[in-house]
């Protein structure tokens, strides 16, 4: 974490990147993302080698509503999708250059075997939360703990974390309303594409699930209440890549509720984080505001999966190299526009 | 270039992007690059492994009436600095994998003698376009072929181009003004960072150099009369590049400003080109609704060289890997949303 002294590293790295061949300012938010990998690296020659997407999955109680577009099955099809290496996710990473794992975390039905899948069940599901909470306080706190340590064990210097879960967008949906103080309403949207009727459907469930509780819950109870495992681990990765060193690279709506979560258990991982994209998922902005976060990418990108932060990734390679690699005026020769003379 | 029959492979190609384990448009604005680049390349299955960034150096002669923050001297300094791999343009195409190459176009002073150094000088430097026209008629022919040889040779799936030379925005301002038949005044910002005098100095001497002509040229006439060695070379590369199959990555104002004279000469290159980041050069920002365009990335980028292209270029990467490496809901086993089945 930076500490006091950092405002001398500051202003380092600001120098640095201002002395670089080319006008003050004219990388705009590549240099803002550079002065923060420094800074989270403490050094003014920050690297970004390696970079690693896990991607959790884990099945919600309240999918049996019939809140998504898609069956509950769909969560372990696509947890074997991933194993096989077929998932956006999946390819995204490998023409990126990005290292690829994915745990189970809870997805419904016996435990898959395969020698790829890294198993965390914390359970068969999640608890329907319309009807009760989500999971227990020992699940919660074990599905949170899992998540640290994998995103502490992590030994690259960028992490992206991804989730996958039929109905998880409802679930996310329900934990930020309790986080932030909102009514449900306002952070309900179409998910993977459900239609009109299954909309209506969809917002009147959210809101009978949110009736259970006060209208605003601390970060445990919240998650306990409404989150999934696979967010929850996502929460505790977020906050073990913070703590350990790593710039994590914050996906779309439902990572970033998970990140809130973090936020609100560690305030001090912020400086860590940067928001890859703005979802099209229309809750996301809301969320975003509430954390004062403006994303560096806005795709119309609604999947999940991590994979609007992976296509953060190589801004985040472009900008370690700019203020590592580039040369400066000086060691270039290049004259500054302080060397201009004009009448 | 795509001709008639196109409709029925555009077609194909979204049942294809459709058939992908992903709620269907999910993948936003990808998944319309992937369709471009397929339909570029005639296929299902597209391909980005290689992306080339050239860069085009020359001087203007309008410089000496000083509208730029730096002197005219720093285009011959930045040519050292990209032939010894030091200015953005560099490091960045290195940390994104894009191979790199840069053109003297006609860069003041005697020619540069360096193995890596593409020599096609057009002349030394144009003439002041504030006083008469920046090149005769010849050097506007000379360089337009040899960019559009330069493009047309080029063996990579993908192309970038950048441009340096210093008053190339006021160069570009003025070309745009004719070429879209409006007031240069609306075309005038700080280019490189130029201050508030010099930001007056520079709306005078624009004025009264746009004055010389009548308000609308065609592209030959504009370019002849205000353009530059670089940016005819870039029209030309960008021509040349579209007719040979190619995907074509825009950079920033300049850049723009030099496809919309390369699509006033061949309208059939659009479908090759990809709009890559939005400038803070505010100019940009006409240039580029007038061309219908909207670009993928906005990070507040105002240095050229190519460097908001090449940030494009993983974009690329990822929507070819999408749509040539995803599984689909049949060949992973996972069910559709419309196997749904909810009362």
């Amino acid at each position: 974490m930076p500490t006091k002294q950092s405002s001398a590293l500051q202003q380092a790295i600001w120098e640095a990147i201002n002395s670089k061949t080319k006008p003050v300012g004219s990388l705009g938010r590549l240099e803002a993302l550079a002065a923060q990998l420094a800074s989270v690296q403490q050094t003014l020659t920050p690297t970004a080698g390696r970079c690693k997407l896990t991607v959790f999955a884990a099945d919600h109680g309240i999918a049996e509503a019939g809140v998504s577009a898609f069956p509950q099955e769909v969560t372990r099809q696509m947890l074997s999708n991933f194993l096989a290496g077929g998932a956006a996710a999946n390819v995204l990473a490998q023409a990126l250059g990005v290292e690829f794992a994915v745990v189970d975390a809870g997805v419904r039905g016996q435990a898959m075997a395969h020698p790829a899948l890294i198993s965390r069940r914390i359970g068969n599901g999640t608890n329907n939360s319309a009807e009760r909470a989500a999971m227990s306080a020992q699940q919660f706190k074990h599905a949170l703990d899992v998540g640290t340590l994998i995103g502490s064990q992590d030994e690259h210097e960028v992490a992206c974390y991804g989730e996958m879960g039929i109905a998880n967008t409802s679930s996310a949906s329900l934990v930020a309303a309790k986080l932030l103080n909102l009514p449900v309403a306002r952070l309900v949207g179409r998910g993977s594409g459900i239609d009109d009727d299954g909309l209506i459907r969809k917002q009147r469930v959210l809101d009978a699930a949110a009736q259970r509780t006060p209208a605003q819950l601390g970060p445990q109870e919240a998650m306990r209440e409404y989150g999934g495992f696979e967010t929850v681990m996502l929460t505790g990765a977020i906050m073990g890549a913070a703590a350990s060193g790593k710039l994590v690279l914050i996906d779309g709506f439902i990572a970033t509720v998970s990140a809130l979560a973090a936020l609100r258990l560690m305030p001090e991982a912020r400086s860590h984080l940067v928001f890859a994209h703005r979802s099209a998922e229309a809750a996301h902005t809301a969320v975003l505001e509430a954390l004062d976060a403006v994303p560096l990418l806005d795709l119309d990108l609604r999947l999940g999966e991590g994979t609007g932060a992976l296509l953060a990734w190589p801004l985040v390679r472009a900008a370690a190299a700019m203020l590592s690699d580039m040369a400066s005026f000086d060691s270039a020769g290049v004259s500054d526009h302080t060397s201009l003379n004009l009448k």
